[in-house]
């Protein structure tokens, strides 16, 4: 473990692998949204994964524990959060399998070849126009869709995978008929849904969703996911999810 | 109270507002899920509402306790059905405000007029070519796409359908994609979903959709519907809705 460390940042334990990621103290920080699709993500041994938009880099290193993926790319376009996050895939030794690219993710498919990526992830947009943004702040390019439109991430996830390449998203429940729509149109079809809801009786805070280049009709659920117990703990799979770290 | 019943029907208490429906004993009874679709439906006092399939006419007499609608129209393809239903609107004293009409869903818009409609709800179709279907039985045209496709059904809604009027609909919930797609290339916008699971721990059997004619995009939920408990009892939603017959 050997990670450069600046003033603005601190270095995090993930609680699994003996991973830790470096983010910074204040705006640029991991959610759960990406730690909840980092666990969504299924992925063969060997699999060519590519992370559009992996800010810290939470996804691939994740995934790099989680899964034995040969090569995991993530793009992330911003020129300071793509170094912090090749300082945390160096630090934690994962060179071998870990590479970050800083690149918009339009130019990806050009640039990385198409039809050759065996899963794709994105983490959560807000739409342009939605709420207060300030659009130079890099929280904002990180959260909202102001470099990159959903149809723009559906059609390079559809350009990047290869066929039957699976793309796995986690999203903000009130743009569900956005992704449905766009993932068909892309021919990315829509397989599996899953709702997180922060409790029993709340509505879905975030939505997990995967598709199957030209894949056939016909989608499947899992079981509500609940992040806390009626009782205010978290849930069993909550803390399974978390590694422990909570 | 005064129901003409044929011999191979029986009459079933609905426990609410002392109303009854007619069913067969046998293959054509109403399900879960039009009961359901009925408590998730909602109408404003004065409102005109079409049911598509209406089957037994479970719907309709439903929303005739639970709604202050003026108008109430059953469309049903099946004249034994239909004839059926319409004893059963008669022996509740229900005339005034449900009208069941012997026609096919493909002729509704041209035969009732159309963007004059306030509600239109659908029970669920199942895929043609899934499963095992004899196209000729009474049970496998109301449950399945046989003389009715899902774009047949929501094309017809939104003829049917006043400027932001609402559609509703209980399906299973492979289609959602589908119904999604189609909702929106027919200009009428997903507004609310509710994924409905027999357990806490188990995937949606169910979904209950409404969408709104042109509206405009952006989807709510609302938080998942158990039937039963862990200890394999109803849930307490699951009675008020099923109005303590269950």
């Amino acid at each position: 473990m050997n990670f450069i460390i600046h003033d603005d940042e601190s270095l995090e334990d993930l609680q699994i692998n003996q991973l830790y990621i470096l983010q910074k103290k204040t705006e640029f920080r991991f959610g759960m949204d990406a730690v909840l699709l980092a666990n969504f993500i299924k992925a063969k041994p060997g699999a060519r994964i590519i992370d559009l938009g992996t800010g810290t880099g939470i996804i691939p290193i994740l995934l790099s524990a989680k899964t034995q993926a040969k090569h995991i790319a993530g793009i992330e376009i911003q020129h300071d959060i793509a170094e912090m996050a090749k300082r945390s895939v160096s630090g934690n030794g994962l060179d071998d399998t870990i590479e970050i690219l800083e690149m918009d993710i339009k130019a990806c498919a050009d640039a990385l070849g198409t039809s050759c990526w065996d899963v794709v992830s994105n983490p959560p947009y807000t739409k342009v126009g939605s709420g207060l943004v300030n659009p130079d702040s890099s929280k904002a390019i990180a959260r909202h869709e102001i470099l990159c439109s959903l149809r723009d991430i559906v059609m390079t996830a559809a350009a990047l995978l290869k066929n039957h390449g699976e793309f796995y998203m986690v999203h903000r429940p009130d743009r569900l008929c956005d992704i449905m729509t766009e993932m068909r149109n892309a021919r990315i079809e829509p397989k599996l849904l899953r709702l997180v809801c922060p409790r029993l009786d709340q509505a879905p805070s975030l939505i997990l969703v995967s598709g199957m280049k030209n894949g056939n009709p016909g989608m499947k659920h899992l079981p509500p996911l609940f992040i806390y117990t009626p009782s205010g703990d978290y849930s069993e799979e909550a803390r399974v999810i978390y590694g422990g770290s909570i």
